[in-house]
């Protein structure tokens, strides 16, 4: 039984894609400029419930996801799309545009229009398509294989929040807009998810990360990511974990969450060594240093030492 | 309660999207080409069943329905990207392996290469999400906003097949391989629609269509389309009924899927009478001519005149 990530390795050798396989896809658009471009399904009851989030929470989180694989790029988001299918109770109830409206506020901060999309029936569930377009001046975008042996690693924020969030949705915690605490942040995490725009422009305008991808799937499997397509290996010996998870979970559980949980949306960026001077305004760990071990992450962790495994989400 | 199309509009108005509203958004590329693009949503029960086609089908009218669109805009396609959404027994039997080849087989006859996408799980029904863009000269797309009172009124190919296909999937037919007959064709027009791009792009190159739209909800309803955003209304006259059609059905029932059965993607378009000479070559029909009745469509036929309400289809 493949995963998705071999699903789609195996389309892209069989058809010879080339512009499959990193956060979003970067195609020529003028002599000074790519295009980047990205798509992200949402589904109802895989992604999301609607009993844990609100309507403009998901309007939010359906760009959300998208302009962070901008982001993951260096590159700044200008328009997009989004289609949108769902059963007729929905329909006829005010979630459309509550839906839209949180988008748009998000959308407005960045000045991304709405350009088109579709608007269709779901017989069950809903499910969401989210696609953004970018520019990038041409040749710049970040990419998934840039990475060399021994360059430090780092991810933007903490880690783990989403993840910790979703365990308390799971708990029966509620998302509650009058109260202000760390199950509250913990939560939000999981439905209102910042992308990391500033970071990621910045550290191309500075020219200084040679690799990037947005931590998606989880720490480890993104880590990979990036090994297998600059064929290096990891070694990471410190981890940002959310300072919010250790009042909710023990720190074994909080440090497994920042290793694994998905969807944190911060950004994993390595850096050659002569650059690392130039993070320092900007709120970022280094995690770790990029090695020659093909495709192998060691854990170091009390002076212990592992090879980690990518346990990050998968569909299938 | 809303249909579709007034969500749209309302969505349209109240955030001032000024790209959203015609077969394509068009989007400033480089000083000589505008980008055209389209998302086009396909969900199982609602616009396909699984009993009723092949995957390979599927995959090529996934893709056909975009790139209709991007003809209708008189455009050239590039690339596309596919969001699939599917059930776990469908990720394990072999339907994505012969959705993507039929998706590939339509894509290498127009040049156009995957780019990206998302691949998901879904709980219950599949659901796609295709997207196409392509390019077009600065200005050029035509849109359907540009007709003026006192023009021809064209069609290319003909009308109602798809619709009588579906008609016979709906009555127990089924897709043969092994026969070539009229009941047959009509299926195959159904499931396997072939997307107008010669056509498309020969209006466009020889400046021929003052507007244009590809018939997807119905001649009627798409007809409609272009009188209310060029501010005219239609007289119709004549309609390329398809000959299979008679074979199945009465003179009164071909007529009517050709007036407002949907899914046909042939286009439809206005030509100013001094350019109708340049159509000569080109298998396309006059049916009508616009008028400056904003709004309304007039029908005629055997003498007999109605006002023609829009028929076609609505997913809400």
């Amino acid at each position: 039984m493949n995963s998705e990530f071999e699903f789609i390795q195996n389309i892209k050798k069989k058809y010879g894609l080339k512009y499959v396989g990193d956060d979003c896809a970067v195609l020529p658009k003028d002599p000074e400029t790519d295009m980047v471009i990205t798509a992200d399904m949402l589904v109802e009851d895989i992604d999301f419930r609607l009993d844990w989030t609100i309507p403009e929470f998901l309007g939010h989180k359906a760009l959300a996801v998208s302009l962070s694989d901008v982001a993951a790029m260096g590159a700044e988001p200008n328009w997009a799309m989004l289609s949108i299918a769902v059963p007729e109770a929905i329909w006829k109830s005010d979630f459309l545009n509550r839906f839209y409206d949180g988008w748009h506020r998000l959308a407005a901060e960045f000045g991304i229009e709405l350009v088109g999309g579709d608007v269709s029936r779901a017989p069950e569930s809903i499910v969401i398509d989210s696609i953004v377009g970018g520019d990038v001046q041409r040749g710049q975008a970040i990419l998934r294989s840039g990475a060399k042996a021994g360059e430090a690693i780092f991810v933007s924020g903490t880690l783990g929040a989403a993840s910790g969030g979703l365990k308390l949705l799971e708990s029966d915690l509620r998302y509650d807009q009058e109260h202000d605490d760390s199950g509250q942040n913990l939560i939000r995490r999981q439905l209102q998810p910042s992308p990391k725009m500033e970071v990621g422009k910045l550290l191309r305008s500075r020219n200084l990360a040679s690799a990037m991808i947005d931590i998606s799937d989880g720490l480890s499997s993104d880590v990979m990511h990036i090994c297998e397509q600059s064929g290096i290996g990891a070694r990471i010996d410190e981890l940002p974990v959310d300072p919010d998870l250790y009042e909710h979970f023990t720190n074994d559980e909080s440090m497994i969450m920042a290793l694994h949980g998905g969807e944190d949306f911060e950004l994993l960026f390595t850096v050659p060594s002569e650059k690392i001077s130039g993070l320092e305004d900007l709120s970022v760990t280094r995690i770790g240093t990029t090695t020659a071990n093909i495709g192998i992450i060691e854990f170091i962790r009390d002076g212990k030492f592992e090879i980690l495994p990518p346990k990050g989400y998968r569909h299938f």
